[in-house]
């Protein structure tokens, strides 16, 4: 069920076999798993979703090309919810490894929060990362357009650029590397450093063997209507053309919350097993949190291994049935 | 587009950039992903995917836990047509590896059947499994049941059999044991041999221990209605009334046409890495087929991994930007 700030004292003297940390694909695909596995999950989720921002998933199995990612979280809750999980819109803030359990502290609702602690036997690090998005005077004008024409990842929309006229916004020289396997859908490519770091003689002589032009230039702001962007208006007053954009300027990880424990990271992303186990045996990472791609399918595919490893674990030491609605006491 | 007997000379003088033998949920996620990577594909399809006898698809995030196996592929099929990529009903009888390329031949049509020889630089094994079922006189009997409340996954319903009367069919001792993790739902277990093997003193123990009803009769058939089955006619005309029940007699493997080629395999699966790449550097495996979980969800998430990854391999070698139409001559 839904909990929410007035029922949540039923809920905290019990403990759950697993904590779900977010409710993107890949926590609730887990979330959906592991209730038909008549294990008692909570998922906690901060809202906002990287998937809650697509306008249209393209690539995934089963739906039409125009599906919004949003679309794909609703139904997901729903089909969660309906398994009898237990959800909560709550930002977890610390979790601590108690031996047996883990106690999750979690902060609930933005003015006047209201503080709780949940305890589970598993947890699920599904809280995946968000895109950094160039710093502009005027960040609305930057929401207007990303997750529309003004993508973030390539392999997801490399196909939506092909042969348009293609904006890279980097914010390092090595995070415009993107732009030469962008070249694999379309020549047309300008990258844009925003006026804040210097590129090396060595990566202006490759820009010019493959023909892309480079704007050093601040952007003063995206241009468009309809959240299609047409181009950028540079801090000079020039216009730049475009018919798409690619942001490539890395990721907040929402890792915070496992700070006191010790894990094996990869560049930010958690290093896990196939069944998406951590280094540590409790703690599962899945979607775009752990090392591999981040792709819609992907994570709901790792929600459903990580949530079969964690049913064997718990089958395998108690080797018999147990009710849906049983639960240890804390 | 999907080709035709008619159509067919106007693509075997080409070489696709993969080929993917299957047309089921791991084929054409792959296949989704490939042409959208703007590489060219075709899928070859025998029809009768696994998922297409799923009557109820209850843990595929995104869809309603009540849709059909069927509309997914019908969904994936109609998107990976609208990406310009080609689909073939065909019968994939041999694949010789020609160093760069791979000439699969193929059986098309059943009665005056047309073959011809397609190529493709890539190869991606998603031809899947198909499980065994009890072996009555009638066998329509079985395909009345099979897929609706006549089980084939454990882990994909063994929610839908919790605290149910349910009938375990097997083919040996130990495809029986699947019975103990079926336990975790239900502890209303009978098992059948369907008289054709013997179970060893030390197993009955276990079975007695647990509580579990063996049946060493022939079956003679299937009672219910409605495609819901309500339990088991004897030989002796007895009836054992079940709910529901589970099917564990193993899968036949469709990769006979991968038998010129030296692969590695486990216990019928192909060995894969997690890009989803065989031993072969050109042959990838997906889905049922290779070594894994199989589940829909995870099917579609495999493609999409040996996709990027043939992507990344192509492009690393061409480097510059192809058009979609692109393909080199044979």
């Amino acid at each position: 069920m839904q909990l929410t700030k007035q029922t949540l004292n039923q809920h905290t003297d019990q403990v759950y076999d697993v904590l779900v940390v977010g409710g993107g694909a890949a926590g609730l695909s887990a979330g959906i798993y592991l209730q038909r596995y008549l294990l008692s999950t909570l998922i906690i989720d901060k809202g906002k979703a990287r998937s809650h921002w697509m306008q249209e998933l393209h690539n995934y199995l089963g739906l039409p090309a125009d599906t919004p990612g949003r679309d794909v979280l609703k139904q997901g809750k729903a089909h969660y919810l309906s398994l009898d999980g237990d959800y909560l819109n709550g930002y977890v803030e610390d979790v601590i490894d108690e031996g047996e359990t883990f106690a999750v502290h979690v902060r609930i609702g933005r003015t006047n929060p209201t503080y709780a602690v949940f305890r589970s036997r598993y947890l699920i690090a599904a809280s995946g990362i968000i895109d950094h998005l160039p710093k502009l005077a005027d960040m609305q004008n930057v929401f207007e357009y990303a997750g529309h024409n003004l993508h973030v990842c390539l392999i997801c929309d490399g196909y939506e650029m092909r042969d348009k006229r293609a904006g890279v916004f980097g914010n390092s020289e090595s995070s415009l590397e993107v732009a030469f396997p962008l070249g694999w859908f379309t020549p047309h490519i300008t990258l844009f450093t925003n006026g804040e770091f210097e590129v090396s003689p060595a990566f202006r002589d490759r820009l010019q063997t493959h023909g892309y032009q480079l704007v050093e230039q601040p952007i003063k702001q995206f241009i468009g209507e309809n959240h299609q962007m047409s181009g950028v208006e540079l801090a000079d007053g020039s216009i730049i053309e475009l018919d798409a954009g690619l942001v490539s300027m890395g990721s907040k990880y929402h890792a915070d919350y496992l700070k006191q424990i010790d894990l094996e990271y990869q560049s930010g992303n958690l290093i896990t097993d196939k069944m998406n186990r951590t280094s540590h045996p409790r703690i599962f990472a899945v979607g775009d949190l752990k090392v591999g791609m981040n792709q819609v399918v992907i994570a709901a595919a790792d929600g459903a291994l990580a949530a079969t490893q964690i049913w064997r674990d718990i089958r395998r030491a108690e080797g018999t049935r147990r009710s849906p609605t049983s639960s240890i006491a804390a």
